[in-house]
């Protein structure tokens, strides 16, 4: 079961760890869903996704109500398409913030860790899926798309259910 | 207002009409979110985004069960966003299949418009909201999360919440 989770966590850091940006969808007030793009982490995905995050937006309060979320991350030209479900939280986690904190970031956050604001999302991955196919030929794109309809793996692509 | 629809039509259009996949996030029971890849429709959007899909997956009975999705866009090389919000509806407008349908589908509908399975999934734009970009330098990069933040325009992006 541990092999299992961790063959997991790493097909998943190689799908995402070149993404730079994810859609984060939340469920807002009255129901809506919501989605923004927010900028990924530098370090490796060791099971849990870990964004910076302003605590005085709107994502926040949506996630203080309502902290289901989905993440997908889309790289078109490679035909990579991956949904993570899970549990959303707010945390500020000093160590933490120091361990992925990169340079980049202040363009968000001038002041950095002292930014009164700055705190990180934190997102308990519940189950991942993706749609990988090596390349973009139709055959590939209807393997794809089989895999979305069966859930199974399909012809050049590969589409693996997993639980955490 | 019928203007400033109209406005607002044109540029999602503008915005998602080169986008081959969308994500589609749905509400699958117990509350988890879970999104996967679209292929998004080649004709110009006006105001309703229409997919094909087969009434006999899973996302259908979600849809069913809770008719809010999300629909977002990536286009990363240049840094376009896309979040749509609206209601789902599932439809076997044969008509309207007749006039969306294209050649490529063939891949997932080798039957074309007489599989019995072949659905349109339907969704009522209710909110959309985008980040937008014209480069991805850095003072872009910063507009641009500041337009997440804020939701005003920012430096170097746009960013207009739309109502529809």
């Amino acid at each position: 079961m541990q092999d299992k989770r961790e063959e997991a966590t790493e097909k998943l850091n190689d799908l995402i760890n070149d993404i730079d940006f994810a859609m984060l969808t939340t469920v807002d007030t009255d129901g809506v869903l919501r989605s923004r793009p927010m900028s990924t982490q530098k370090a490796e995905f060791d099971g849990t996704l870990w964004f910076f995050t302003n605590d005085a937006t709107h994502k926040v309060d949506e996630i203080e109500r309502d902290n289901r979320v989905n993440v997908s991350y889309a790289k078109p030209e490679d035909n990579v398409y991956v949904s993570v479900s899970g549990a959303a939280s707010i945390s500020k986690d000093r160590q933490k913030m120091e361990e992925l904190w990169n340079p980049i970031l202040k363009a968000w956050f001038p002041k950095g860790l002292d930014d009164p604001h700055i705190s990180l999302l934190r997102v308990d991955v519940e189950q991942a899926e993706y749609w990988d196919s090596p390349s973009s030929t139709l055959v590939q794109i209807v393997g794809f798309v089989k895999a979305i309809v069966t859930g199974k793996p399909a012809n050049g692509g590969e589409n693996e259910k997993v639980t955490f």
